[in-house]
This record gives C-alpha cells, structure tokens and sequence, in this order.
C-alpha cells in the first residue's frame, strides 16, 4: 500500500472508530452485555472457520520455536475459553455511570463525579490470538471502541476472531466498527497508531519489552504499557519456615515465565541458616536454578554464584536470585535499587514489618504472606485484563473493564451564577 | 551553560527530586502539613524580599503590554493571597493511604487499593508567578515532589517564592529538594523535562495554547494538559427567560478571559423570539460583541454576522457567537462537532431534556442551569487546582491534591498459594 493511501486507510479506520463509539458511550449496559453474549455465541459457532484460520497461521509459522508456536496455538478448548471470558465480563456490573463522588454546595449547586468511557483504545499485541477476544471484551464493556493490532503471525486467527466479535456487536443493534482491526501488516501502520491523536486516546501494548518501549518511545497518544516485572519474594526474620518455602516456591516456579513471577528471593540474615536451606531445596526439586550472594551460598553451597547483574534480571525462566539481607531496611533499600515496580512480597508473621513493607514498597501490588503469581486481573475479581500497568498514570497494577474509563463533572443548579 | 553541562544539571535535579519524593512519600500527613503551614508563614515573612524580586521581573519587562504586566505582578494582596493558598490546602483531607477500594475473597485473601502518590512532577508555566506557589503547595501535599520552570520573565519573583517554600518545607524537616526550580533559563532544559522518563512521572504545562501544545508533542513523559475551553451555553425551549440572561451574560461576560467563559451561545427555535432579545440586551448592555447566524440576526439585527470559522473560535475576550437550533439533537451534534470537551451548559426546566444533555454530551464538566464560569477547582471544593485537564487520561476537568496521587493494591493473606 502507497503511503497517502495507508494514511487513508488509518484516518477512516479512526474516524469510524470514533463515530461507533459515540453510539457504544451511550448505550444502555443491557445493549452491551447482549453484544458481548452474541459474541461468544459467534465465537462458539464460527470455532471450525477460527481453527482453519489458525491452521493456516500456524502452517505459515513453519519453523517457528515450540514455544512461539503454542501460544499462536487455538483449539476448541481455547476458543471456548475466550467465549467464556467474554461471558464473564458480560456478567459484571457495568463501569459507565457509577457515580463515585457527590456533594453539594452550601448554595445548593450539587456536583456528581460520574465514569464515562475513555474513547478510542488501540491494542497493538503479539503472539496470542486470545489476546483479541480478550481486548474487544474490555474495551466493549466500558463503552470504549478499540482498533486492534495483532502480529503478521497470527493475522487469519485474528480476523476470524474479530469478524465473529463484530457480528455478535452488530446482532445486538450496536455498530460493528466499535470493535476494528487494522486491515493491513504494513508496518508503517504502526506508526500511524502511534501519532493518530485525533482518533485515539489510549494506546495499549501487549507484548514483549521491545515492543512496550518502542511504543513509549515513540507515541504522541497516551500509554498504558508494561515494561517488567521484576519481583521479589522477601522472607523476615518474623516468617514462618513452611510458609515461607510453600508460598517462594509457588511464586518463582508455578508458572516461571509470567511478569508476576518472583526472580529475586531476599532472606533476613536472622533466619537464613533456618529458613534457606528448606527454601533452597524445595526450589531445587521443583527444577528451579539458584544463584546466590556469598552468604546465600555459604548456607547452600549447591547454589551457583550471584552475578552483578542479576539483581536487574527479569529471568522469566526457572531461575531465581539469592541474597541475604541484615533486615527490613536492607530489604527495602535493595527493592527500591532493582525491583521493577510491579510486584513485592513479604513473608512474615511480624505485624508491623508488614505494615512497614506495604507502606514503604512503591509497587503496584504489594503482598503480605502470599505469592507474587496472584498478580493477575482474573485472581483480582476483574474478569479478565488487558494487560497490567506498571506506570503511575491513570491505572496501576491489573487493568480490567473499570480502569479503562474517564470521569465527568455533572453539576446542577438552579439558576446558579458565579459571583 | 553548554549541553552536557546541561544534562548534568537536569539529572542531578531530577535525582534530587526523585530522593526527596521517597521521604516525603512516606511522611506523615501532619509533616506535609507543618510543612505548608511554614511554607505560608515564609512567604509572608519574607514579602518584601518576594516584592523587591517581582520590582526586578517588572523594570525588565518594560515595555510589555499592560495585561502581560499586569499578569506577572505581585502586591502584598497577592502574596497573602498564596499564603492563604497554601494554609488552604494544608487544612483539606489527606489524599494519601486513602482506601478506595477494598474486598475480600472467599479463600480469605483481602485486597485494598490505597492512594499513593504520583513520584516526581514537572510543572511548566508561564507569566503568573503564583503558580509556582500553588503547584508546590499542591504536589506537596500529596507528596509528590514537583521541579517548576517558570517564563524568563518571572524568574526573580518565582526563585524568591520557591526559596521560601523550600525554607518552610526543611523547617517542618522535610527535604528541601521536594521542591525545586529549573536553575537555568537555558530554552534546552525543557526540551530535558520533557524526556526525563527515568526522573519525571508528570508534566503539567500551564499556559498559552502553543506552550501545551508543544509539550504535547514533544514530551515522552506522560502529560497531563488543558488545551481549549470552547464552552456553549445551550438555552432549551424549556429555559426560563430571566434565568437564560442571569446565567448567559455571567457564563460570558463575568470574566471573558477564563478558560471556563462560554464562547458560543445556541438557542433553541421554539424560544428564540421571546428569549433572544433579551439575552442580546444584556450582553450588549455588558459590553459584548455579538456575532450571529442569520436565524439570530433576523430576531435581533444589531447582532454582527457569525462567519463560519466563529464556532471554532476560543474567544477568550468580549465577543459570543449566536447560533439558533431547531432542538436539543442539533445543539448536541454542534457541540459534538464544535466543542473542546471543557465545560458545556444547558438552561432549561425539562428535566428530560437536561438529563439527556449531561449524559450525552462529552466534557469535563456539564452543567444544568449554571454558568460554566463554575469550571474552576476553587469552586468544586478542591482548595486550589494546578489546572484543568481536558484529556481523558488519568484526570479530567479541575486538577487537585488528590488527583495528583496514583494507587497501589495492597492484598494480605495467610500463606496463600496460586493453584
């Protein structure tokens, strides 16, 4: 495609997507969970035609690693499970109109603070065709339209998905372009996403970190993005040991590769030689490697040695860091130096060292003697999730349904002039 | 100052800041508040120091016009008047460790999601030196640190008020460093703000139109703006005609400059004829140019005609543009084509036609029967505001402490484990 006619194609795509979402900001909840009920039932109906679609884009994957290949992967248990989760988010109560502040003035002029959609989002993701049900879901619940970006991969599972989204939108009575993707792999389109100001509001990646920062780098839309999740499981000395290696092992080795895995593991000095060993063994069997600080290694010399750089590693692999600390202030000091903002955890039976460390921990979510791995919208109670934010704007921590609204003032009076 | 001398300053501030936010982040709320409490007290201890600077900014701006002189001077009235501001602000609620949220799962796992503060702010404004004075006192109560870079024009006055801020804030034993001035007028160092991502969560312009824009297209920084305030006054056929003129000519006339003035004026047909004589009257009779479509001009002919760019024209002056509208679906699609997403109005007694107006239109503020003067954080209760936002990210419409503040989720459990 020519440049002009990209450029084209990319306004009408945004105007379209401006113009459906005014008629989605102000449909009644019950027209929008009945578009997100036709869609899972087109989604169930449609499974053959999404398999071939996927078959197809598996075919062209060739060559592809295993791992990149399973999650580009649809089957019928896949295709139901996005079909359920558009059912789930139907289900919740609706985000729009929830007043969530009112006052009145001395003079009776009365303010309300009402959720409003956020607009047009566009999604740009990778991999996981899911990540499409998922997206339009959210973004249709909350009244927002969406123009969604998958990779050249998984771009026939994609479509398939979408087309059966966008029947569903249309047999509920609401326009099928609130929910758009872009017709074309040219990568300049990206671009155009990136700089649409006028046609998009929010920009949501979802994928790998080169993709977030090349977004953050080079978008004029505001970003909801997320970088890492480098996140540490801190035992106190105030921790009980069993608790301690049931909850280190589930949040390093329950699923390794997930941005709320645990990769660093901080141990008070106090408790090392009593608590360390039996974390270190049980990390061991579960097939996790070690790598240790000095004094980690002293207590369980099997682990490798520590690296430098380790602190500031987001392994996403069974592979855990070690290191000792002298107590609370040290723990606090080395996750303010290399955690990540996502995810931290303490263990212990110390009421106030927890009070303390979910104080002081500036993360999105901050735990007290459970596992890093319940980062997740769906663990939350949200539904589903479109990602989960490590910035400090607008949303942190889990994105569902409800963060991807803005708000309004309605004021009211009677005749009311400023003096 | 050459270029990498510069970058090194901008670091070190940004370093600073970020250091002195951690403390002030995790400060109890009466240090913030002993803090303004000083703040306000140097400020008026050290007056004619802040009046000798504001004589210094003066002489050098010679022979600007009367309105910019007029902008960037200080008395001793406007210098209380800050104080006050400050001491305004100290005695609100505490935006931070606010529980907004909270739930519990049956498996006993409890979730808060608590107020935190943003991190570090940088403030970009121009002319008025009070607003160094208000977004310190603003950030600082929701422990935010803030850099501020004011107009050359003002640099004396603001260094003066912000070394009084610093002196109040190091006497409530906070770190001065939470509030800092650019140290350069050096026109790079904004071009450094506007891409410090590891030092900077937020930028505020707070200016003319061509300062956030700017900012809006260079920064890499999350920012949060106020472009344009093209406000209607919508007066329904259901209006009465004495309320109409009291709220018209006070949304109008009563400071025309404002953000929140209104621009455009749209009266519905079926009482243009008994409404609009009126109306005309008396914002001639308070000095207003008005500017109408033929439909207007026919009922009042002294009206100028409207030209077709006037409904896109932020006035900012004396002068209204007069449209009449078959009904409320015609006001509403002007105001959809032609409005800013500021502040919008309607003057009716049908309450119908008014709740349809606050749910359908898309603005910051929507108001029934009240001037869209209110559009203003003093007046919504918020002590003082840093401005109005008028994106939909993050926060929208008057800007306070508490909309200066992010969240965390702070989830406490007993051992638990993610299946």
């Amino acid at each position: 495609m020519n440049r002009g006619g990209l450029a084209d194609t990319m306004a009408a795509l945004g105007a379209a997507a401006r113009k459906a979402q005014r008629a989605l900001g102000v449909s009644p909840h019950a027209r929008r969970q009945a578009a997100l009920g036709a869609a899972a039932r087109e989604l169930r109906a449609r499974a053959a035609d999404i398999l071939a679609a996927n078959a197809a884009d598996l075919a062209a994957a060739g060559d592809r690693p295993a791992a990149f290949r399973d999650r580009l992967a649809l089957d019928p248990a896949r295709i139901a499970a996005m079909a359920d989760g558009l059912e789930a988010i139907a289900a919740r109560p609706d985000p729009l109109g929830v007043v969530d502040q009112a006052w009145r003035r001395e003079d009776g002029l009365a303010f309300e603070r009402v959720r409003v959609p956020l607009g047009v989002i566009a999604v740009i993701f990778e991999s996981r065709p899911n990540v499409a049900a998922d997206a339009a879901g959210l973004c249709l619940k909350a009244g927002n339209a969406v123009i969604l970006r998958g990779g050249s991969e998984s771009r026939r599972s994609v479509a398939a998905i979408l087309e059966a989204v966008r029947a569903g939108i249309a047999e509920a009575g609401l326009p099928a372009d609130a929910v758009q993707p872009v017709p074309t792999q040219d990568r300049a389109a990206v671009g155009h996403l990136l700089t649409m100001t006028e046609h998009v509001d929010l920009l949501i990646p979802r994928g790998g970190r080169s993709l977030v920062e090349r977004v953050a780098a080079e978008s004029r839309v505001p970003v909801l993005g997320h970088l890492m999740g480098l996140n540490h499981c801190y035992v106190h000395a105030g921790a009980d040991r069993d608790m301690a290696v049931r909850i280190v092992v589930n949040a390093k080795m329950r699923r390794p590769g997930i941005c709320g895995a645990t990769e660093t593991l901080l141990v008070d000095r106090a408790v090392a030689d009593s608590h360390l060993p039996a974390i270190a063994a049980a990390l061991a069997e579960a097939g996790c490697r070690l790598r240790g600080d000095p004094a980690a290694r002293a207590i369980a010399p099997t682990m490798e040695p520590a690296a430098a750089g380790d602190w500031d590693t987001e392994w996403l692999d069974a592979v855990i860091g070690v290191r000792v600390v002298a107590g609370l202030d040290e723990a606090l000091a080395h996750i303010t130096a290399h955690g990540s903002g996502h995810t931290e955890a303490i263990i212990t039976g110390d009421a106030a060292a927890a009070a303390r460390f979910l104080d002081e921990v500036d993360a999105a979510i901050v735990l007290h003697n459970a596992s890093t791995q319940f980062a997740d919208g769906g663990e939350f109670g949200f539904g589903a999730e479109i990602g989960i934010a490590t910035g400090r704007i607008h949303a942190r921590g889990p994105v569902g349904a409800e963060h991807l609204t803005s708000y309004k003032y309605r004021v009211r009076g009677n005749g009311h002039v400023r003096p």
